[in-house]
């Protein structure tokens, strides 16, 4: 069946964010990414530093389901009730998440889509790589250079994403069985990997 | 630039050997699967059933390139002497499949080959994968039942792929990183997957 929601992760300098745009544009689909944030704003209350700060790389103690179950016994009326601020931001983006879902015809980008929907069969889960090489160039050319090794700035950005992938949905990050399609864009190239996720999508 | 050589990894029953089947046929390249195996016995002069118990499924107690350099040291002109039958069967596929990327327009199932051509620059690695729903269907219709669980016995030839693969290249089988296109043969379907790996290594 076609797939009208499309998931991207990616990792840093990967140019995933990019396809994930192309693909949108391509679809007409809208594109969800930092968009999420002002949304998840609206919906927890919460200041937008505090849900930029615990956006996409939040880390966690215990895991959040665990989290969630103990705040159900525990909170009165409020949902968020008792919770930390990374769950707060968390339960927020779940339920944001699952309403541009529910609206269709959208690209999420990161923020364990993937896993926030994975009883829908309507959804497209891609991973997006390159080697070391063409993140760094990639990098030095979008974000420019700082005191801190190239290699190292993107290795401590894809272990955040790591780690919050992990106590978010209780699996790994990177392992192909959560995704349809993994494609390594600095062999593929960024447009070639935006059309095959599309003709992918559009197929029956 | 454009990929001259293919290398398939795939999980048992996802169909990765009849996507490589397909490849071929569409891009006019050469097929080798089980073909690797009567020139491994040419080369190293072993039997076809000890080339076919040790083709993919070796386990080792120490590192094949290890066993490399212990030979190196201790062996005389036979390049073969001293080791075990699975390391001469494995150092006579490094030899038989550097022979086969070197005549160029190939597709090469399994058997390391994305490691041992893994210094050449006109090789697409691909890996194959699917649900156990559509490799238990496809498992089932193509080899029939036996008394073994089918779950199990998908489960059990994909864990000696993954030691044979981690025994002869010291890498993890499975992982992006050794691969540029990983694709879900469930949700994509075979012919769209031969498809968009033809398109990928057809690209300047």
């Amino acid at each position: 069946m076609a797939k009208n929601i499309i998931t991207i992760s990616r990792e840093f300098g990967s140019g995933g964010r990019s396809i994930g745009r192309m693909i949108a544009e391509k679809l007409g689909y809208k594109f969800y990414d930092s968009e999420i944030i002002d949304r998840v704003v609206a919906e927890s209350g919460l200041s937008k530093d505090i849900v930029e700060k615990y956006d996409e790389y939040a880390t966690h103690k215990r895991s959040f389901l665990y989290s969630i179950a103990i705040n159900a016994t525990t909170s009165g009326m409020d949902p968020y009730h008792g919770m930390s601020f990374a769950n707060q931001v968390q339960i927020a983006q779940i339920k944001v998440i699952n309403e541009i879902a529910r609206d269709g015809n959208c690209v999420i980008i990161g923020r364990g889509a993937d896993y926030i929907l994975r009883d829908r069969d309507d959804v497209l889960n891609v991973f997006i790589y390159a080697d070391m090489k063409h993140k760094a160039e990639r990098v030095l050319s979008r974000y420019g250079a700082n005191e801190k090794k190239i290699e190292d700035r993107i290795k401590d950005k894809d272990t955040k994403r790591k780690v919050f992938y992990r106590s978010f949905t209780m699996r790994e990050w990177g392992v192909y069985s959560n995704y349809n399609l993994m494609l390594d864009s600095g062999v593929i190239g960024l447009e070639r990997c935006a059309d095959i996720v599309c003709d992918v999508a559009r197929a029956d």
